[in-house]
């Protein structure tokens, strides 16, 4: 078993890089503060003996050699980066969990066939940079890297140029690694396994995303002196998008999601009807079907709307995963590491996105899912217990070390 | 008459400082623009003789002497401020109007009993610091100048440091003059002149306003993997109090305009539910009962949403004026100069709140106005005519000349 107290320490240190205002964590992507978390990790790294190499998008590879050098390394790993109002688990768990692998084969001087390489994505969360999971979707090829180098985030920096002023665009190819498999501890970010008192999630399926980034063009005008009849509102359009989107996903609930997060409105002034709002769409769906139907129903509700307020509309797909279905043996793995640790555990999908999404195109991937409190991710006030991030490493630990020793 | 090309020329001067991205202008209240157009008119207003006074709010005063210096002066102004994305003329007019006119009694060298001060109120706008004018409610009572020095903007800057920064805090004692009279000249901002073709609207009355910032308080979570059902959020209410306000509005309309110009949520990120959004409601209408109606239901519909969505809500009243009825004597002034100078004229109702409508408190008040094209405004492509701008500027002259010889 591995050590719930360094693991959990370690956590809580990297938690104190680019604290949120409420208990969580700021650690943006291609930040300062993503550039000083990389460095704790390289500095634990090191001491646990591992071999360190970046890519040019960034990511972190940290390896322990295998008895058998030429064999092919099993990865695990998931992200440092977090949300604006992001928790302290998402992501790091699953990084610091591989690590905290490392540690503990270190410590009992086991010794497995294939080479392990710890992994931190770049720019999983997808806030400052959209899509989300880009560096795994390089390494992938379902992006390309000089595509990603230029998206721009909402002050108009460019991916690449951050990249570079942090310090950490490595020289390696992207995507030129072949993996053994590839496996990633995630909390659930959902309420399934806390409401069912559930040690483990074996992750089986991904839903699957479409973002679509809307900009409507009204016009600017004085909100005192415009007749009704006259208006062009952005705003209002904005308003029944967001309405609309509701209500699609709930005719398909519980086999579906959708809102709007993210949305802004110009110039933002008490005064002024909008002349132009921003905003992005997420739906989500296990069912591909579904999501191409809500995606179609959305831009239809989208032109019906503007025509009736006279606003003009653009739609740009900013972010796009179809479902995903695990690799089996890796699942299997997780199922039976659960079984043999005595975890309760229990089939699921996730409802995030994640690097294992990518990257199960290109190597046989899986998850392990831990609760988190409340089901509650992607806010500052994230909890989880000590034990269920130990239950969580263990059964990561036992899927990799078995999958790496033949 | 006054001098056109001059007024012209000025107005395209002034527009030179603080430019916007779309041909108008960006001179917020207490930006180092404002203060830059400040100087420029404080120098015109020396070369033309004229005694410059500041008060505390940071109005500028600027006087030409009467024949009797202890008769109560006329006053004549608007503001030099704009909009984040503002037009040339919304309150720029009404300023320059006024120096136009002394320009004007200079060059025909004639001398009035009444002392002519032109004015500048300090935050007409409203956008960076609520409520819209707010040097000449502290001026007429209405609110308190300590008060007015604690508004902060949306970076947390106080309007009394930023009034101190810029250095245009004066150290006159506000609201100590006394007017004979206060006339103000203000493109119309609406569409009635302009589509019936008349050359002067004589302001009767203002429409009353309120704005009503709400703030609702929901959770953050993650898009992707929290149930709809258990979705508390914020983004969707303020999409739905929008649609409220629309409606409302359109119940009463023509007797009454809303809409929400101002809206952010919080994080603002594409893959979390907004956990809290601030926005202002603007409503409006000439009938004070309709506006109190208005203002009930919509308080009443928010309840009902936010239950409804399990959020919490909080409404401050940042904004308030009541309708206004201008001065009888000070509005056949200009309905007389009109006449007097054969142009189209019709009784009109302003649309937007001017400081017009605080110093009808303290003083006889009236407006005049001149038809601005599409009727629009608050936007970078305001526009006017040399024309339009002429002939309200010789009604203005007119009305102010009589009034302020005997
Ligand atoms: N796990 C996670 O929160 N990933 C961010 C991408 C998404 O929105 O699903
Ligand atoms: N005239 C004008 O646009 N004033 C700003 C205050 C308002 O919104 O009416």
């Amino acid at each position: 078993r591995i050590n719930s107290d360094r693991l959990w320490d370690s956590i809580m240190e990297m938690a104190k890089i680019g604290p949120g205002v409420a208990g969580g964590n700021n650690r943006q992507t291609l930040t300062d503060e993503d550039g000083e978390g990389r460095h704790l990790f390289q500095k634990w790294c090191k001491e646990a003996g591992l071999e360190i190499a970046v890519d040019q998008m960034g990511t972190m590879f940290a390896r322990r050699e295998g008895t058998d050098s030429d064999a092919l390394p099993v990865y695990v790993g998931s992200h440092l980066d977090t949300q604006p109002t992001g928790g302290k688990f998402d992501g790091v768990l699953g990084v610091l969990g591989g690590l905290e692998i490392i540690r503990t084969l270190n410590e009992l001087d086991i010794k497995t066939k294939h080479p392990i390489v710890v992994t931190n994505w770049t720019n999983e969360e997808g806030t400052r940079y959209a899509p989300a999971m880009l560096a795994s979707g390089v390494f992938a090829g379902v992006h390309d890297k000089d595509w990603a180098y230029d998206r721009v985030d909402a002050r108009g920096k460019r991916f690449g140029d951050e990249l570079e002023r942090i310090g950490w665009k490595g020289d390696e190819e992207v995507g030129a690694r072949k993996m053994k498999a590839f496996f990633e501890l995630h909390i659930e970010q959902g309420p399934i396994l806390e409401d069912e008192m559930i040690d483990i999630g074996v992750v089986t399926h991904g839903q699957g995303l479409k973002w679509l980034q809307v900009t409507l063009t009204g016009k600017e005008s004085h909100t005192g002196s415009t007749p009704m009849p006259k208006r062009r509102n952005a705003g209002l359009g904005m308003a029944r998008v967001t309405e609309l989107v509701h209500e699609i996903a709930m005719d398909y609930q519980p086999d579906a999601v959708g809102a709007i997060g993210h949305m802004e409105a110009y110039p933002n002034s008490r005064n002024i009807i909008a002349g132009r709002t921003v905003f992005t769409i997420d739906i989500r769906s296990p069912n591909k079907d579904v999501l191409d139907e809500m995606d179609a129903r959305i831009r239809d509700g989208i032109a019906t709307i503007c025509e009736a307020l006279d606003i003009k509309f653009e739609i740009e797909q900013v972010g796009h995963f179809d479902p995903v279905t695990f690799d089996e043996g890796c699942v299997k793995a997780i199922r039976d590491a659960a079984e043999r640790l005595g975890y309760s555990h229990r089939n699921i999908v996730s409802g995030a996105g994640h690097d294992a999404c990518w990257i199960n195109r290109v190597a046989p991937t899986a998850m392990v899912m831990c609760p988190c409190v409340d089901g509650l991710s992607h806010n500052e006030a994230e909890e989880i217990f000590p034990e269920w991030a130990a239950a969580g490493c263990d059964v990561l630990f036992h899927a990799v070390v078995e999958t790496a020793v033949i």
